[in-house]
């Protein structure tokens, strides 16, 4: 592999990325602290004990060399990519989320995600109507030019991802990249590799289980420019990945449905709640105006924001550290608080409230939630 | 009939109205404008053949007092109550529409028309479906305290009458209070007026013609708060007088369906139009709130305006009338235009104006539209 581009990672810079968001408690928001605090994910590394020990953890688990070294054979013999966060290939979109993964797999065509990308998620358990009209939903938007994101489970995904297939489609997968789930779908899985591209941030060959897949419809929305839903149950997967494109600032559809089928009842309260009703893809297409196209061609004029920085590292007295996080532990509670009134109420500077975050997030003491909010894991 | 409220009209007040509103060319503006400029029917009705005249009409016919008498022997005769505009049985929310009628007849309980009242309407070609809902809400709505209004025509009007026979509905009739059309609804017309209440504007024994329509229509929706949509084709009576509502500041509400049924399409675009979507009645209690039924039960402080006054009649001379009928008929044309910007326009007096807005109207050459405004009529 080689790479030419001085935005590009080289081999032993990928090994140690890698290396870094496999480590525990490491999470894509505190890979990108970290790599800013320390220049470089290398030097992360060798400081990651010091943190969290200083955090209240004693021993963090850090990724093992020789398994980021398999991992990276294992994605070179299935003929995958790997693609960090600031290269070129790194989809847009994604990019721009609070919670990019910093890196991810790609295998298929790379050049579908260049186009602009539009999710279509709906119920595993989907009518044939739903089925036929998310299949329908995804040919048009193929015809208009865009790329059909899905997560390929059964239902509504499958049907857009059918779709989708001649004008090309990106199925985002919640496990590794080589992993076919539902098993049934490997014809599918076969049929987007070869014409379309999938994608994971998860190493290969790893199983999904239950808590991956709302990390997987981050990714969904995140490379989604909108989001259609089609059928969605109250408190479905799908209404997530709604309400997560929100967060993100992308734009939600829902096709409406009758009241006496339970199927629409999701996606009506989407439409109750300001998401756009959407009959046909002209309902789409008016509201992803041209210029939102634009703003993602023209990497200069954007409407998608870098994923917040931090300041820079500073060097702090073991006291002023000690005091700020017994000040911080108090303040959090279960329930998310944003960063911004701890900052305030410690009357502290951000950058040291930013260190102790970091070491209480690597010792697996709080937890990052969108919007800039953290919350206290209780045992 | 004894008449005992000041605020009643007496048999021969009756008769005069009721000759005022039947004569040619007076629609319900017009005749309240007569009313205010000459202080009663009876002067309005003498004063007829000259304003009409000088519009340019040389003989307006005038409804002949025996057709009168016929038809107050005939609502007698059916047990129907003929109710004026101003007195206190004239349904509240009707009465602030600007082209409320001047006259209305009643058959059955007439209490009903006190509670707060909602409009259910949609396509004569139901679905099976769509009358299961429409029966259903109009059940729902009748067990919440409402009456439910609709248009007796086949379909959901049909079914939204059905659903509220024991709560209490009311229909409004595009004929004459006696003629049950479709003629296959003679049972439920039956049962309405034993249970129900049924109301019309027309003669008793007309026959409804295709024009009446929405003119009934515009009825419907002026008794209620609200009007329901449940199924209706684009283009369609329903859509209508969903638009006739949000001109007399109703709220409209629509039931939503897969984009797979041409039916939900019109019920689909009154929500992207703003139309708040409606599963169950808790949709339309949310909007229909308290406040507006209590601003229907108290008479002093209400959310209805009532329909919009003329200046009192002033005395111009005949050069001035000619003048500015000249000027305003070289102003007009066949779209509509705003009465106020013709005073602006003419620079003379908005009783000028007015007056001879009411010749050209008598004379049969200009029309009223909704939001005080008129279009000049194309022979």
């Amino acid at each position: 592999m080689t790479r030419q581009s001085r935005q590009t990672l080289n081999r032993s810079e990928q090994a140690d990325w890698l290396r870094l968001i496999r480590s525990e408690n490491v999470g894509p928001i505190t890979f990108f602290h970290l790599v800013q605090y320390y220049g470089s994910a290398g030097a992360a590394l060798e400081a990651l004990p010091a943190l969290a020990a200083r955090g209240g953890k004693r021993k963090i688990k850090i990724c093992p060399e020789e398994v980021v070294e398999r991992e990276l054979a294992r994605i070179e013999e299935i003929g995958a990519t790997l693609i960090a966060h600031g290269e070129p290939d790194y989809p847009r979109a994604l990019g721009a989320i609070e919670d990019a993964p910093p890196l991810i797999m790609r295998l298929g065509h790379g050049d579908l995600l260049e186009r602009p990308l539009v999710a279509i998620v709906g119920a595993r358990n989907a009518s044939s109507n739903g089925r036929r009209l998310a299949s329908q939903l995804a040919a048009d938007l193929g015809a208009a030019g865009m790329t059909v994101v899905s997560g390929m489970a059964r239902g509504i995904d499958t049907a857009a991802h059918n779709g989708a297939l001649e004008s090309g489609t990106a199925a985002v997968v919640a496990g590794g990249i080589d992993v076919v789930y539902p098993a049934e779908n490997q014809a599918l899985y076969d049929d987007i590799v070869a014409r379309g591209v999938v994608l994971s941030e998860s190493p290969p060959g790893m199983e999904p289980i239950a808590r991956h897949f709302p990390r997987r419809n981050r990714l969904v929305s995140g490379l989604s420019l909108g989001v259609v839903v089609v059928e969605a149950a109250p408190r479905s997967g799908s209404l997530i990945t709604a309400r997560i494109a929100l967060e993100q600032g992308r734009e939600v559809f829902a096709v409406p449905g009758s009241p006496l089928d339970p199927r629409a009842r999701g996606a009506n309260n989407l439409i109750r709640q300001g998401a756009t009703l959407t009959e046909s893809i002209e309902d789409v297409l008016a509201v992803i105006s041209d210029q939102m196209i634009r703003s993602l061609e023209d990497p200069s004029g954007s409407s998608f924001d870098p994923p917040p920085g931090s300041p820079p590292p500073e060097l702090q007295s073991a006291g002023e550290l000690d005091a700020a996080r017994k000040n911080i532990i108090e303040l959090l509670s279960p329930s998310p608080s944003p960063v911004d009134e701890l900052i305030r109420e410690c009357q502290v500077s951000a950058a040291l409230v930013a260190v102790v975050l970091l070491e209480l997030e690597l010792a697996g003491r709080i937890e990052r939630h969108p919007g800039g909010r953290v919350s206290l894991i209780v045992e």
